[in-house]
């Protein structure tokens, strides 16, 4: 068998861990030269197939490639760009596969969520009918968690911990201030669909911390939501709040929608924090601070769960070994065989029951007042969010993260339109 | 001479290493038990010496005494309560002293910013009137890094980490997304009447970031703003902005106070990031993302400077050793002796020279355009920042913070109303 090239990109919201999976892919590739010659990455995903931009990995040194597991983000680019259906776009599925075969790839790795399951499950279907088929396997990460089949999702546990961490600090410091000041601490955080990194920030109870948590999961109830606060408040002197961004009313409008507008006419910005912290104030009176994490949790290397970097590592490497094996239109699995110690073993999953299913978290994951998270949620998360593996940092105080050279791959195709 | 109970208290709001200086204070003291019989802590700061609440530190065993050098917010309780003058109120420094006197406390501790300092260095001359000398010592602490002398204030290190790091990671985000999705990323930090927090964002320039920082010290200047942004996004496809809380309008008006109301007719909650990202969404239509930090900030033990922590411990430190050889109304400083490598050493100021004196950010520490920071600014941040120290972290993934038993000492004097 002559070797082939690879294909790697990466797709839609990227993490702390994205980067672990890809250094996982090129390293593991690396190792079998015999039968893959080299990596092509996208530039800034998908488009960069698409558009012929690619990028040639060979050029980037042994030690830049095993910086990406320490690396946030993108290292490649990324793209928030879902290809249409194959009825509806078959022109850029064909192009795909052009490209693909103008650089000899016969290996596709997509690093990404849902969407791109289904791109990666598409990419093997039609290759195979255009007589150039390529093996195409989907490496997990998403920070939604809402992958199925797999144990959890690369870049959730990252998440859940940073979350669970800043939520306890910040509860920490409340509780030292709540005698004659700041009485209430509000904290939002992604998920516009689903509790999981909510649920991670409800961890602190454990710890001792009284938290409310609201959840896109149970429509927002004001009063009873005022009630578990103020209980709180009476029994604790203080009380922190747990809210994902996708919180709604019962009619389904997100609390960040806040129905104004400002001096100019536009809608009024704000994210459901100050609005939660806001119904707070009014209602009961009590001084707040809030915070909106936002880009800052899912990025956050510094605080990085070892679980969550190992997994993403060995599955970028799983995809590769997989694809030498002969595997197609798979997703390498996490399976969980133990909780206490945590322990897991690589599965695969036929793309076919990926794409397009979106694992919910389990309503028996959330308690029965709506608030809080039950013992099987903490069963479930507290290993996702154990070990620490920090990125070095340079002399002068800062991590020392890679930029990676990005060198282009001559081009042998026209220009593409997308 | 009869060992005499000291008393300690921690003052405003709390930080990521305030309780580095409390186990600092309270380690000396018990190497020095023939001078310090004990360490009364104030339950919630000064309150807890104007109700006689105190908390017998003995009670707490060396090793919890030790995990606070590596446990966030305030240990003890902080307040948020400013003694008026000596003039207006002489009834609460005269109920500190009867305390004081009560509990044979020779000592007086006090672990705050501006106003503590104003305090500590009032009890040390009222407790000389009343004919009960007490020893006054001010340890310095405030993330807002405003107290003079001192090269710079316990807590401001450790957030200026964070923010830098932070910055950093959310910006490689950005930048993996924004050749279809996010082009700005807009970071709100603290600092009301200073630029510093912020300054330690734009140290992310240094690592290839085109990074825009808004200070309290410059007016805020929509179009030039705007031009600086686009001026990024034109050359590197995309922007972080940092901006302070406290940026204002040149009318002076917080860029935070949006002067709308919502359908309560309240006003309108909300930062100053989500203003900036609208400005820059409304007239460069770029998409964006932003994040407020609060208490995030400044609670991030998890990534504390190694620098801050050392010289926050050191400082408490400091405090008792300075006290044992018979010093009155000082404050310990960080001396600096060495930009590169960083080289520092214990110093001393007297109150009187540091109460109610603000240090400001120097101008020459802000760039020419007023939206980025000097050479001079980041030798003098860069060594703030530098070393990591991290919390132990438990088996199930979560830090391992102490919360202490804070058993009370049983009260001597009748009732006192604040």
């Amino acid at each position: 068998m002559l070797a082939k090239n690879a294909f790697y990109a990466q797709s839609g919201g990227v993490t702390a861990v994205i980067n672990a999976s890809a250094c996982g892919v090129i390293e593991a590739a690396r190792a079998h030269t015999d039968k893959i010659a080299n990596v092509y990455a996208g530039r800034n995903g998908i488009i960069g197939a698409l558009t012929e931009d690619l990028i040639d990995t060979s050029q980037e040194s042994s030690e830049a490639i095993a910086a990406l597991k320490h690396t946030p983000s993108g290292g490649f680019g990324s793209c928030r760009f879902k290809l249409k259906s194959l009825e509806d776009n078959q022109r850029e599925y064909e192009r795909l596969i052009e490209v693909f075969k103008a650089h000899d790839i016969g290996y596709f790795f997509y690093n990404g969520g849902g969407d791109s399951a289904d791109t990666c499950f598409k990419v093997s279907q039609l290759s195979e009918k255009m007589g150039f088929p390529v093996q195409a396997i989907h490496v997990p990460k998403t920070v939604d968690n809402d992958l199925p089949i797999t144990d959890n999702c690369p870049g959730f546990g990252s998440v859940a911990k940073y979350i669970a961490v800043s939520t306890l600090e910040a509860s920490f410091d409340v509780r030292s201030m709540a005698a004659t000041s700041t009485k209430i601490f509000v904290i939002e955080v992604m998920g516009r669909h689903a509790g999981w990194i909510a649920a991670a920030g409800l961890l602190t109870e454990d710890e001792g911390i009284p938290v409310v948590g609201l959840f896109p999961e149970v429509a927002f109830d004001k009063d009873k939501f005022l009630t578990a606060v103020e209980d709180k408040v009476t029994q604790y002197g203080y009380c922190t709040i747990v809210v994902s961004e996708g919180c709604h009313w019962p009619d389904g409008t997100f609390l960040a929608e806040q129905g104004t507008r400002d001096s100019f006419g536009h809608a009024q910005l704000g994210g459901a924090a100050p609005v939660v912290a806001g119904l707070i104030k009014d209602a009961l009176g009590h001084k707040f601070h809030w915070a909106v994490a936002d880009y800052l949790q899912r990025s956050a290397r510094h605080l990085a769960s070892a679980t969550d970097v190992d997994q993403a590592y060995a599955l970028g490497r799983a995809a590769v070994e997989k694809a030498l094996e002969g595997k197609n239109a798979i997703m390498p699995t996490v399976v969980r065989t133990a909780n206490n110690p945590y322990a897991w073993e690589i599965g695969e999953a036929a793309l076919s029951e990926v794409a397009n299913v979106e694992k919910k978290m389990p309503m028996d994951f959330i308690s029965a007042d709506g608030f809080g998270i039950t013992e099987q949620c903490k069963t479930y998360l507290y290993p996702l969010i154990q070990g620490e593996t920090y990125p070095p940092y340079k002399a002068n105080g800062m991590p020392d993260y890679v930029t990676l050279k990005l060198a282009g791959v001559p081009r042998k195709l026209a220009g593409f339109e997308i």
